[in-house]
């Protein structure tokens, strides 16, 4: 609900002065509108307009590399063509103008008694007509404009900005529009500025497929699906809807309407993108967020512009406007790739291990090998315990994480000890395996191995039992839990307590690890008290917890190498 | 109402991962967050930290000049010990980590265990904790942090981008905190993913005063106050707050909380940019927008952050996160300064006009001073008329276009004939009076100066009749109004008509003007039917247009020097 306003028949006009004063920097306020600080070369003016409520269009496209002017109307409202004309005429620079506006017939109408009086005055003056609502009609040409605005107008303003002349921006501008099309749907309506009901309302529970960016009538209600199947029926529609020679490349914009959050963006678009892959398509510069919006309407909308050689450089020029903003130049100075820790680990220098220490390293690389091999044989069982309280994807994780100690470990010389391959497994493991007990595994190995000192040819039971020592430590401080939290702490905690008071760690390891299987079993009476179980701490019960299984497992299997 | 999710319970990740894969030319995602590409330069990492629900933040400020990485708890909640280490890990480039994030208890205690264990690790790790809410706490040190948060994580980021080491990224850190402070009031709560009814409610028409980014309980609940009230109500409340030697250079950002949008923040900033700026503030670099945000919250704060010598290029310098971007650079395309059609008009040759068309220009110069006189006369009358239906200001804006028009003639040199004189008052007309009818008298005056060529000494009745046929045909296309609408053409229509049958203009203009005087007072008769007087219509019966008033006012003045 839109909630702040003084006299709500000047809001227009008033939020626009706040915006002028705001941007002073870089744009100026014309009667009707507002119009960038002129480029030092003249260009073709791409001057844009449209009734205000659908910030950042207008006025938030106003800036080098973007439109040159915006004029904004009333809520919702064309604007007059005195408006336009004042606009227009503040924005040419004698290289002529182009009015760009999505197809409603009062922008039609003014833009028209507009360009009409600025010829009147020599100023040739084009219009172009964006028309990418598959919804609204079955012809390209009657559809009605709504986030496809965004891409005809940033053609053209590139266009502009690269020093083509009028005949070429308006040219591009029809090219865009021809290639461009958009579906939306709406969960709930908008409200106009002191008004207390909205201006159409969407049954709860309900999504109106369709819809336009004013409420006009979409083509049909429907339950509202989750993220996944929006993003479906969104890509499915969309590509049902192709431009003559589409073409694989395709600039994406999934734009919020209003009040539809960020984050909801970033989970549809999860599914979206995916999707389009899979259909052939390679996106280019997707957008995703407020590009043009509704007041405060609940909803998104999907575009695809398919671009040809011509489109795609004016698609991924640089601009800079109030609200939209994007430059090149900035991502020079980082590195086209992340090289995380797990790469950094790899290119850490191996000491030459000693001859005891060789020996070592390779009970290591087998035991690594038992466990990987381990995982894979219990992925399912484990999948299944974490589904009663959690998401089902414990087992997936242990396999991903001890695949990928294994594949570094094997990666390193002849000549690592065990100190060099339990930190780079460790790296390995909570690069790879995700999620919290992927980084608890990988950081506590990686502390585990700081046990070792892999030039030394002393290396026995004092070694082995330090090495549990600091791996039941790091899993103790990092994951901030105790025991009887129902984690992995319930079967690693009676292990490691009953390792440090043995004298031979080897061949206590065994009696140890029967108290480990004992507290996993323990662990299906416990309620948990931290991590994601939280919200189904109830539904736990009578399970044990599949970390404390896990490490029950791994520490059995160890042993047999021991 | 946050809408779209798939498993709720799995929407934080979910979103992140949908976010790394938009943003991969530029970061990473590692588990528990997202990773910059290392910069080319190592730098100091600066890592961010939070729940998730609050974008920009975290996130979205990840990036060149910015956040070097950021750890994404669940929706509002701490993200784990394990995470912040991991991403910590992933961001360091070897000159050490500076861990920053809202005073809340979970994020300082799983942050206190994560530096420990990197410190373990060799790695340098300070914490820096923004306390910036007044409504929280009376020690600035106890406060939360809110909106703040953008402020001390923008200067350490550009710190650590200009190549300061830990020492000073962490100094500067806390600097910009102590200098930080910001209010926040919220309309409405927000909803949790996959919930059906809001965290907490605010009573419909009300506010609640000081209330936190999750829903803390505010200082009071009052009634929700006009755009200007609450702007006046949080400037003065932060003016209470000022830091040690505030200076007078403050960085300013009025925040969305997540559903107001950018049209009520703009209106909103109307109000606090001249405010801060009568009590003596200078504005830097103002930010209005969604910075910190909770979900579907409705709701504003206000940060002022006291700039001082360092902080000062901090707060302005560059900065290219996924979800905020400023550069310089392109700025630099444009010019300074706005120049006007006015500005350009002034700059047309003037050509040498004839002798007949100077004696003409004369008369055009008086009479414009006969008429800017006329409206100062008549401002306060035709102010009252206009208020009956609309908004009180079409005094102001006739004293004002018509001044402005003055202004100019007199600049202009002594040879510059009727035709020059026309088009330069016109366009400085439009430029300053403001408004539609700004625009249509000042095109109008422009489109009539075409009657007349300076150069020509045939200069007579015919090319009179023909500027007043050219004004009023403008007059009629450019605002798209017809006779009997309720607009100024009820005054100059009858005048027009009745001299483009006269075989001397000048002869027959004062029983013309009769017409036009006629015409404006049977327009109280009228509805209007076109213009902003709409939405009010009803209420103008009875009272005349005040634009048909002032019309034949000035043609009425004119006719007395012809």
């Amino acid at each position: 609900m839109t909630r702040l306003h003084n006299d709500p028949s000047e809001f227009s006009e008033d939020q626009l002065e706040g915006f002028a004063d705001l941007y002073s920097d870089r744009l100026a306020a014309v009667p009707g509108g507002v119009v960038s600080h002129p480029p030092r070369e003249p260009q073709v003016a791409v001057v844009v307009l449209g009734g205000s409520g659908h910030y950042p269009a207008f006025a938030g496209l106003v800036g080098p590399g973007f439109a040159s002017g915006a004029v904004v109307g009333n809520i919702f409202t064309s604007p007059s063509a005195a408006h336009i004309y004042s606009v227009a005429k503040a924005a040419d620079q004698g290289r002529g103008v182009v009015l760009s506006f999505g197809n409603y017939a009062g922008d039609t109408m003014n833009s028209g008694i507009a360009a009409k009086m600025l010829r009147a005055e020599g100023i040739d003056t084009r219009i172009v007509v964006v028309t990418d609502d598959v919804a609204s009609a079955p012809e390209h040409e009657e559809r009605r404009g709504i986030a496809g605005d965004f891409v005809v107008f940033k053609a053209m303003g590139a266009a502009a900005a690269a020093g083509k002349d009028l005949d070429d921006v308006e040219r591009l501008g029809n090219l865009a529009n021809r290639r461009t099309r958009t579906l939306g749907v709406a969960f709930a309506g908008c409200t106009m500025p002191g008004a207390d009901s909205p201006l159409f309302e969407v049954a709860e529970g309900q999504m109106g497929v369709g819809l336009g960016i004013h409420g006009e009538p979409g083509i049909r209600d429907e339950e509202r699906p989750s993220a996944e199947e929006l993003g479906r029926m969104l890509v499915e529609s969309l590509l049902e809807h192709l431009p003559e020679e589409p073409g694989k490349r395709v600039g994406v914009i999934l734009n919020g309407l209003g009040t539809t959050k960020y984050e909801e963006l970033f989970l549809l678009y999860r599914t979206v993108a995916p999707l389009l892959r899979e259909a052939g398509c390679e996106i280019v510069d997707p957008e995703v967020g407020e590009i043009v919006t509704s007041l405060d309407m609940g909803g998104v909308s999907l575009t695809l512009a398919w671009l040809d050689e011509e489109l795609e450089p004016l698609w991924t020029a640089d601009a800079y406007a109030a609200a939209y903003r994007k430059q090149r130049a900035p991502l020079e100075s980082i590195e086209d790739e992340y090289r995380g820790p797990e790469g950094s680990a790899a290119e850490d220098e191996v000491v030459e291990a000693s001859t005891r220490a060789r020996e070592l390293a390779a009970e290591v690389r087998a035991a690594a090998e038992d466990v990987a091999e381990l995982m894979r044989r219990e992925e399912t069982r484990l999948g299944e315990i974490d589904a009663f309280a959690g998401d089902g994807d414990h087992g997936r994780g242990m396999v991903r994480g001890a695949e990928a100690a294994v594949e570094v470990i094997q990666s390193l010389p002849e000549h690592a000890g065990p100190a060099s391959l339990l930190k780079a497994a460790g790296r390995a493991w909570a690069a790879r395996a995700g999620g919290t007990s992927g980084v608890l595994w990988g950081a506590s190995l990686e502390a585990a191995s700081a046990a070792f000192d892999d030039a030394s040819e002393e290396l026995g039971q004092e070694q082995l039992r330090e090495a549990v020592r600091r791996f039941a430590e790091s899993m103790q401080t990092l994951g901030g839990a105790s025991a009887g939290d129902k984690t992995l702490l319930d079967a690693l905690l009676p292990f490691s307590d009953a390792l440090a008071e043995a004298e031979d760690a080897a061949a206590a390891w065994n009696d140890a690890a029967v108290k480990a299987r004992e507290g996993a079993e323990a662990s299906a009476d416990l309620v948990p008290r931290t991590g994601r179980a939280r919200p189904l701490a109830e539904k736990s019960v009578g399970h044990p917890d599949p970390g404390a299984v896990s490490m029950s497992l791994i520490i059995d299997k160890v042993g047999e190498r021991l």
